[in-house]
């Protein structure tokens, strides 16, 4: 059973480290968000693919849900006393990806192309695609109610979301690059060629919206809505990580279920929701999807697994 | 007294290092050679500047003489385990430096700008100035017994020097983008307000020659001639350090105190050799240099401030 997920960060990443433990991680395909990529220190820098790559592996750090396990901090350390941009933590283990990634796109290679030689170094059975090897970037309009005289200007993500620590309201946001860029090769037809294409429990905003804001990937999905589910990212009315409910809200989307089933009926026919949602399921149905309520609470491979299970059994 | 002090890395770092003991630091300016810089990984790598200011913080791995002492070596291993460009080596704390100078670079800063700041944070009392803020590159023509078919192939600096071991006989240098580059702001001010000008022991054929390369350096320096004290990296027929003496050779130039004398001449007044090399003193003279004889290998601190002393007593 071939299984393609669409697929931002942490929510995300292990939705797949279960998932890989429940089918063959040979018919898995992810096909990551890149919209939060950015150069910093001149380093192309993959947040998503890299917290993929990094959780499917097994390596990554389980208490920050990004970065590698047992890192050291020589580097970022040495960086802060000499008064550098420090406010993006790097590891010393991790700098070696964005190293590797940005001397082998300066070299001419593809990102998937190098996305490909650190899954097989990292030991991935499953692929993992970059959405696009075109750069697509989140640009974030403050609101009006942004601090320090920045309502109304435009960041970028990684400033907003690290930087500011998503603590600024967002008035818009924008997918810089989106409408030149072109699926990475094997994206569409991994989207066309699955069994089941999930939308993974990642921000819908700001994870999902940029990986079908590529040319020919909504349409892709759209192709394939009886057979795609998504999970939601919201539950209980709160995001489990990050700042998807208070971007939802602040962008005029109701923070719930109900608001996420608005947002995917015309992607996908199923949502799979929180036992703790169980009660909305009336209001998921009626928005357009059908509903399937399951724990989908990921606190370990287990539970992501048995999330998994669940989820590919209703493609 | 002003002293100016052209310079490559190890041989010119340990003199500036003597030098600031004998004589007020704020009255030292380094003018350093960039033609070794490179791009890889996305860094920009200055490594004579970097030595320079490492060795006069007293922070260079004494053994190496390039690098940070108490070096750890954390990304590189792990990009070497990832099958990454690991051939030259970038410590934990090094790759700080990279990083910072990198991104101040990206974000409009000049490389005088920037090398100011990093001695700034090194606790540098004199300072150190790269010779141009504009990109110059040494390019190497690899000569007809290059092995490989590599015979008459031009290469980086760096890919000759590190990559080979810089041990490919060399056909000719050339200084990639010298015609167009300007003198960084204070460089010819520098030399021309200098009490005495230095031409550091370095190698003068690629860290000498493309500092003079830089329009209008060459120049200054000449019109200082009365002043300007050279002294020889070529001690007994022999480089201390690197490949000088076997890159003369290769280029047609007798690897000896005669030759620098030669080579250095129309810009020096005068020639400060080794003990060793006294024996030469008249063939110095006869090739138009004063000959000053003193040791002039710098083991450590106290040797290369007597060094420094002599010198500055010279100009």
């Amino acid at each position: 059973m071939k299984v393609c997920v669409l697929a931002g960060g942490v929510g995300a990443a292990r939705f797949l480290a279960g998932l890989v433990t429940v089918t063959d991680p040979a018919s898995v395909t992810a096909i990551v968000n890149v919209a939060d990529d950015m150069v910093l220190h001149g380093l192309h820098i993959s947040p998503d693919l890299d917290t993929v790559t990094y959780t499917v592996a097994g390596q990554i750090n389980p208490e920050t849900g990004w970065g590698l396990v047992g890192e050291s901090w020589t580097t970022m350390g040495e960086l802060e006393r000499l008064g550098g941009a420090a406010w993006f933590g790097l590891g010393d283990k991790d700098l070696a990806t964005h190293l590797y990634r940005t001397q082998r796109l300066a070299e001419g290679a593809t990102l998937s192309g190098v996305t490909t030689e650190l899954a097989r170094s990292f030991g991935l059975g499953c692929r993992v695609l970059p959405v696009s090897d075109d750069p697509v970037r989140t640009r974030v309009t403050l609101g009006p109610a942004a601090s320090g005289g920045l309502a109304g200007s435009e960041v970028g993500f990684q400033d907003w979301f690290v930087g500011m620590s998503h603590d600024e309201p967002v008035a818009a946001l924008r997918f810089e690059g989106a409408e030149l860029a072109a699926p990475a090769p094997g994206v569409v037809d991994a989207i066309t060629e699955a069994d089941v294409v999930v939308i993974a429990p990642s921000n819908p905003l700001v994870s999902i919206e940029p990986v079908l804001a590529v040319p020919g990937v909504r349409a892709a999905v759209r192709q394939r809505r009886d057979h795609v589910v998504a999970v939601s990212p919201i539950v209980g009315g709160r995001a489990l990580k990050g700042p998807a409910d208070r971007l939802m809200a602040d962008l005029g989307i109701e923070p719930s279920v109900t608001g996420v089933a608005r947002l995917y009926a015309p992607l996908a026919a199923t949502l799979v929701v929180d036992s703790v949602d169980a009660g909305l399921a009336d209001d998921v149905e009626g928005a357009g999807m059908r509903c399937v309520v399951t724990p989908t609470v990921m606190s370990g491979r287990p539970e992501a697994a048995a999330l998994a299970r669940v989820v590919i059994g209703h493609g």
